[in-house]
């Protein structure tokens, strides 16, 4: 494996105490806003200051690509809906569109493995992937490729200015090879993290579950080694998006993960680069089932559980007006002393 | 009691269900965005039009008032603090103003009960309130007064162009009575709704449970009249909240809930008027027992869990966002036909 991150350092505790103790001295009771003061803290942990700026560029990259696993009747839409979704999100006509413009972030699509030709296509590994259940959804060499893009989209991002980060997912079938990733890195049953994706009717749940069973079977040889893993069992869509998550991290930007396919990749990022995850936090919890193993293996407890199962990035961006309240109430309350108002007596 | 609501109407029906019809055509799997989607039919029933128009004027009024029961022992911040804490609102300095920000809402503060001079209390009803443990917190006069400014203060609001409205409250003290009117209503013991409120130690929870108790004494003979039971267990503050959420129901405009002290307005409310919680969705649960038992008791599902407990409307507040997205999605999102994807195969 050539494939390597630099070690992952953690948010700053200092900034992390510090906010604490900014948080004890703002015009309320310590701790009353709950989880908005861990948010907070965890912000300004991440930006390695206290009070935390703003965010001026949250950021969402949907990651499109085809799976092969789609033809062999494990969605319930058929794959062509994948390039259609492609010019949705850059007619601005797609779900995870209309939340960005209301929590103030911005959407780029890339296409990593499209079956057909898109305008986003200038970093596509391949198209499509392989069918999972019988064949590697990618060669070694593509999905370091696909590692590598996702790399550099994220050093890209930075460098444009971006400071908060989401990965979504576009991709029919996509749900298949999340729930062989989520259960061959948490030792979990097919039937365990076979969930009804777009909205399989029972014979597809039974197809899908096979599906997940067969692949999982080829999966499990190389479950200690992260990039063949991705080879066998991913797609270039999801190694792209591990190499994301991972080099956000490395970047010191903090991430809003979205739901299982999103969660499936942040599993595989964690391997590749421990202790990422502290630089991620939950945005939902989907209601695929293999979603909350994810988390659970994750050790992230999501902000929202709105039994959302649409992916796009969708969950996450749901949850970023938190996270910017969450700053800002760090920067912009007042202070007991400010105010001019008693503490406790 | 001369205080009359007009039976409340239900949000529309109809538009509920064309609400739902639209979301099965817009580009995403039927059902994917979850409880997003709930709210947003909700949304659309309530403005009796499908698709909904985008709110323009999400509005906060934070009740302002003291309570007697405070000089006894049940908070961890001494009385002054509800009028310095006036004053932090009109500065924008307090936690609702900067989430009121974020979310786009403005804030307004009311002073119905303040136990001082306020630049805003044009409205009060008289200075503190009675120690419920011991004495009326109002006189039946005076309850009424403030359900009628309450229930006013809707007709301005709304008049003056507000499509959704949020109460917040500040007063400390007020979980007491909040506890009290819940207790009272669900037919709990003091125990079972007894909470820290701001952060109280051990033995300030021992009075509080106390208080409750002795409060709770005086209630019960009373709970089948929400006036009476609001003279002797309220405080204008928390009155004039009842007048408001009722009469939002009658004017046919939405609420975001709060925390407890919302609740038991709430609860109260819907005595007054019944069918006017079905205008209403809780924003969070907060970590004060009681509020818990409210919202079970109005059938309320919260948006957020967030273990806040704070009050001034903050939990709401948090939660506005969502109710945004989920109208704004409705809005403004493609339709398989006009963005050319494939329905399911």
């Amino acid at each position: 494996m050539t494939i390597e991150f630099p070690s992952v350092e953690p948010p700053s505790a200092d900034v992390r105490a510090k906010a604490s103790a900014r948080h004890a001295v703002l015009t309320k009771p310590v701790g009353s806003l709950g989880r908005l003061e861990e948010l907070g803290a965890w912000v300004a942990a991440c930006q390695g200051e206290c009070p935390p700026k703003p965010f001026t560029r949250p950021r969402v990259v949907v990651f499109a690509g085809d799976h092969g696993i789609a033809k062999h009747g494990v969605s319930a839409y058929p794959p062509e809906v994948t390039s259609q979704m492609v010019a949705n999100f850059l007619a601005g006509g797609a779900a995870v569109n209309v939340l960005a413009n209301v929590a103030g972030a911005t959407v780029r699509v890339v296409d990593l493995a499209v079956d057909s030709e898109t305008p986003v296509g200038d970093v596509k590994v391949r198209r499509g992937s392989g069918s999972i259940d019988r064949e590697d959804a990618l060669t070694l060499d593509e999905a370091e490729q696909a590692i590598e893009t996702g790399r550099k989209l994220v050093d890209d991002e930075v460098d444009g200015g971006a400071d908060l980060l989401i990965a979504g997912d576009m991709g029919i079938g996509n749900t298949t090879p999340a729930a062989v990733l989520i259960a061959a890195l948490t030792g979990s049953e097919p039937v365990a993290v076979v969930g009804r994706g777009t909205g399989i009717d029972d014979q597809g749940w039974m197809r899908k579950t096979a599906a997940i069973r067969d692949a999982l079977r080829r999966a499990r040889p190389v479950i200690n080694d992260p990039v063949a893993l991705l080879a066998a069992s991913s797609g270039a869509d999801i190694a792209a998006m591990v190499g994301f998550l991972a080099q956000a991290a490395v970047r010191k930007t903090p991430v809003i993960l979205d739901g299982v396919v999103s969660g499936a990749a942040a599993v595989v990022a964690e391997e590749l680069a421990p202790g990422a995850r502290d630089w991620w936090v939950a945005g939902h919890r989907s209601v695929e089932p293999a979603h909350a193993l994810a988390l659970g293996h994750l050790s992230l407890d999501p902000l929202l559980e709105f039994d959302m199962r649409l992916g796009e990035g969708s969950g996450a961006v749901a949850a970023l007006p938190l996270v910017v309240m969450a700053t800002r109430i760090l920067a912009e309350m007042a202070t007991f002393d400010s105010a001019g108002v008693s503490g406790p007596a």
